[in-house]
């Protein structure tokens, strides 16, 4: 059994080693320097790198799984994964922790009206006068309603708000109030305060968002896009804001990364923008590793892998 | 029945009009505008102003109760209202939730390193290279384990983080992981990576703080204070930070409030300050008159308070 790592895994690579000595291990620090012969005979892939397309995958002829250390997989071929019955798993989970905590550092920034106060203490002014709203009672309504945004809702319940969720058929899950499917969504947009983008990127969700949808959204409504940013065109979204169709946004992925640095985005006020690292976390190499440990434990037992498969014909 | 209040109440005034006809309420905008003959008459007081001194309470022969509209009640004649027998209740609790959304927003603002992020977006530097760290898993100490502590510690809970309390005895407190007594702090610190005060200002808790407490935290400690500024001297949280005994701080409150435009604390770079705005509230006044009816009614039955009474000897 050969499994074959794309990028260095530090010490998580003494772990793998020792927990599963049948196993062979080979770690590079980029898909480049992988020989060929490995190539052609590894069983197992580990990587989150855009060079495993379809001409990479035919050259791994013996390969069966891929063990994708992130949670997207929207660019690896389903087509071929599914012809070659190659299983797919991904990293979804690992990073609902270091999602919530820029969720709520975002909304807390903005209802806290942090960056005024800031500029304020600059200037040496000590406004005791000002009231800031609370997120007590406010609606936080997601787009997604799986691992990452259950962990997110579950935050926002305990610090006193109401939760809503939006899926595919609108079943119930942990930590919302109130569900529906993601096709009303535009009659759903007006019981919302703070609107939550956590989808993963699929054929149905690409540009799923259009002008209609923000115009359908309250003026006053906080946006926070932390899943795609193909869920809608960046145009559509600087209009909105332009037009003051939605308040104000908080962006950490976009329709072209890295952000060319002539986007409008930057040109607007009432946007704040990180660079796509809300999930990036110095564990999340451990976190990924567990959840490989458990599926190669019970790949070598029976070819069955038991945690945070992906459905090929879902997407996700 | 005369009740009094020393400040408008807005749409609270008819509500408790409504409630309890049978009583007199009279609402003046200012203590200025309070008629001599309606002082000497007055048999209950509702107020949070400065005016009321030692001699305010003599001009009020009458009195029986003062229902403070703010958590600290430092500032009252402890002795004249033991010796005349007024009671005091507060609106300890009322402020939880803001105190609780701005903690967060605070140690969130700190750990996803939003200041340095925004300064990379007015630069329109996309640095997708940032780890920011997680506060999973991270030590919260709270001097104070009573109701604003525990809700704060709640939510930290939620949020994946260890909770550690400090109190007189060292008494269990629900959302907290440990508790030691105060006299201990010294020890404890090291624990802790935030250290968050939330004391009321008592006799014992003015100036609880040395230079010897900040030397005894961690030098990667964040502190935040949120209940009163006289915890410690102005120049020993100054020297504090200047000297790196600790990372960084959050502060609401100070030793003189307003704090001064020549406050040496304005020429730190490692200081957040905000105007003691943390416990306001658009809907203060309606939560402490929640308390204030409940209390009202019992008091009409049977003289007794029942909410948020004042221990005059411990002074909260």
């Amino acid at each position: 059994m050969l499994v074959v790592s794309l990028m260095r895994l530090d010490d998580q690579e003494t772990r793998l080693q020792d927990a599963f000595p049948h196993v062979d291990f080979k770690f590079y620090k980029h898909p480049s320097q992988l020989p060929e012969e490995v190539q052609q005979q590894m069983d197992v892939l580990i990587s989150y790198h855009p060079e495993v397309d379809v001409a990479f995958i035919e050259n791994a002829p013996n390969l069966k799984w891929i063990a994708w250390y992130a949670t997207g997989v929207n660019r690896l071929p389903f087509e071929t994964l599914k012809k070659r019955e190659i299983q797919l798993t991904n990293a979804g989970g690992v990073h609902a922790q270091q999602l919530t905590e820029f969720l709520f550092a975002y909304i807390l920034d903005d209802y806290k009206e942090l960056k005024a106060i800031y500029e304020e203490q600059q200037a040496r002014i000590y406004n005791h006068k000002r009231v800031t709203p609370s997120v007590k009672d406010q609606s936080i309504l997601f787009l997604g309603t799986g691992k990452i945004p259950q962990r997110a809702a579950q935050v926002a319940q305990t610090i006193g708000m109401k939760t809503i969720g939006l899926n595919t058929t609108g079943h119930a899950a942990d930590h919302f109030n109130e569900t529906y499917p993601i096709s009303e969504r535009q009659h759903v947009y007006k019981k919302a305060d703070i609107v939550v983008n956590l989808l993963p990127e699929t054929a149905d969700t690409r540009y799923l968002l259009t002008a209609e949808d923000f115009k359908a959204m309250n003026q006053h409504t906080l946006l926070v896009n932390l899943g795609r940013g193909t869920i809608a065109k960046e145009a559509v979204i600087v209009d909105s804001l332009k037009n003051k169709s939605i308040r104000k946004a908080y962006l950490d992925v976009f329709e072209q990364e890295p952000l060319a640095s002539d986007s409008k985005l930057y040109q607007l006020d009432n946007v704040f923008l990180t660079p796509h690292i809300s999930g990036s976390h110095v564990d999340n190499k451990k976190l990924a590793t567990d959840i490989f440990s458990n599926n190669l434990k019970s790949f070598l037992n029976n070819g069955n892998l038991i945690e945070n498969k992906v459905n090929i014909d879902r997407g996700y």
